[in-house]
């Protein structure tokens, strides 16, 4: 057993204070990581807070984890000693199931095991990365090119691979026109691959804002969605518009915007239903479809891409002492891009 | 001009009546048809009656039209005096727009021109196929082989192209697993359609009632949908689920059927939006979309199928006094599976 220090929630609405877990002994195939750096993604914040439901606490969240290997199982052969890794949304699936099978655990038919706020394996609730170090197995953690500077990295692990992963499966690229809803963590970082791929980007976001940051960003054009003109003047345009907003959108108004064979493809999921117009689905033949986060395979790819095309999140980089004023601006939108937890704070 | 005996409405409640109507000179690149069978289609009944919003009365409806080319304008390549030929949902589109370019009239971003309710070219209401004769440029008139039985191809011209169309659309082929909504003048042709292209097909209806007719016409298995617990037994089974209810479903219960990447398209259109769950959406990844009839090549490309594959509608063949009680009969689902009207009997 090793003993991490780490932030925990205690309940829906007090807080997150420091605390120790216990991480199980490093079994054959697992891998001991001295957590470095940390994410804060704002399911989170929505899981911490009960919006998704009912939890169990204590709970430490986090699962936008970069550290270093600190020590490994005798069976593991993908990683080593002193290895930049990182680890995301998972921890584990059954890898029995189709979807296992086809290298798509993020869509695992019995249930992926999450990297807080599931029952692991072993029978014990996980607890996530705002700790200083973490056991996961072999198969599940994922190298970190150097080249990506290491407390930015953190963020690619969950909110980069939200993105990239829909931008990948609806084939982006040169001639594309893709929209992208929102500029905050997710949104952000979905420009700047669209942009790699070689699409035209719009951001659609609700004021103007962040126009200079959307544009410098990778964002071809930026409009903002407040503007209700603006929704006539971009009818039947884009191949794929990503929504990365969480809270409920006007389904038809963005669906309208939407080309001959377009998808509108939510990252976030409000708790309630969205109503959708079948008409609007009708003309240029639309689709109304969701995106959960990626697979391991899809998250190295997106790794190697990030180094391959000096992509890296924009972050600003907090102590431990600061996770839950960094929670209250995450909820006003008030973070350039993303807040990432510096471990040694913990 | 030529007077063309037909059966019009006159208003949204009052039963339809015989009358004449003129159609317009056959211009360079016109087809005169003299009109066989005539289908009766749910949207007819749905125009007729409001159910859409507001129209103009009277009005002729009727978009499933068997015939035989009567004159020929002297600009016409594509069909000449003696043909069997057919016309569908439209009778003309901008011809400028991305979609017509693209060869996807029925998406045409201008509006295509509908058989009726619409506006014409020349600036006079579209009057449809409960008619005797019909005047209809050559681009949107379609070759009906002869090896199909003319008074059952009249259905192929909007149930056979809008099932048709989305099947093609979304790949089915061997392998492919496909549930069909609802065994009417649609979900009949859908399974047939499904299972000569090699699917696995499987109709989803409110009862066993028409099970025998739902395996004869080529399913592999037939669920009910009044027991729940088949939306267990079933879930994340299907490729493409067919949705042929115009009637609002609940869509996160056939969502949840649906395996890795699958879509649910509806082909009706419920005038009131429907809820949609992004949860339910993003378990497997999937697709929520419609799909409107089909393009004029891709209705020819079906009709061509039918022959291939010895496909025709099952229909009741009645004539034009019959068309009020047929309109009853329909809207409480008592038809096998789609009447369609003797044209002489006008």
């Amino acid at each position: 057993m090793t003993t991490a220090r780490a932030y925990t929630a205690t309940s829906a609405t007090d807080p997150l204070v420091p605390t120790t877990i216990e991480r199980r002994p490093v079994g054959p195939h697992d891998v001991l990581i001295d957590i470095a750096y940390s994410g804060i993604c704002h399911s989170d914040i929505s899981t911490v807070r009960g919006d998704w439901g009912p939890i169990s606490y204590p709970l430490v969240p986090g699962h936008e984890i970069v550290g270093t290997v600190a020590q490994v199982g005798s069976e593991v052969s993908r990683h080593r000693v002193g290895d930049r890794v990182g680890v995301g949304c998972m921890v584990n699936s059954c890898r029995e199931c189709v979807n296992c099978l086809a290298g798509l655990e993020n869509y695992c038919l019995n249930g992926a095991t999450f990297t807080y706020n599931s029952i692991d394996r072993d029978g014990t609730p996980t607890q996530g990365g705002y700790a200083t170090q973490v056991v996961v197995v072999e198969d599940f953690v994922l190298s970190v090119p150097e080249s990506i500077p290491f407390e930015a990295a953190a963020p690619l692990l969950c909110a980069g691979v939200t993105t990239y992963s829909p931008l990948a499966h609806w084939k982006v690229g040169p001639g594309s026109k893709v929209a992208v809803v929102g500029l905050g963590g997710l949104g952000h970082l979905a420009v700047k691959f669209a942009h790699a791929m070689g699409a035209a980007v719009t951001v659609l976001s609700q004021t103007l804002g962040k126009k200079d940051d959307g544009l410098r960003l990778g964002a071809d054009h930026y409009y903002a969605t407040s503007d209700a003109s603006n929704f006539t003047t971009l009818a039947n345009t884009f191949d794929l518009i990503v929504n990365t907003i969480s809270a409920p959108i006007d389904v038809q108004a963005y669906l309208s915007l939407l080309a001959l064979d377009g998808t509108l493809v939510n990252l976030g999921a409000p708790a309630q239903p969205l109503p959708v117009s079948v008409f609007a689905l009708m003309g240029n033949r639309r689709s109304f479809a969701a995106s959960s986060i990626g697979s391991i395979a899809e998250t190295q790819q997106m790794l190697n891409f990030c180094a391959e095309h000096a992509i890296a999140p924009e972050i600003e980089l907090i102590t431990a002492a600061d996770i839950n004023t960094a929670y209250e601006r995450v909820l006003t939108s008030d973070v350039r891009y993303r807040f990432v937890i510096d471990a040694a704070t913990l």
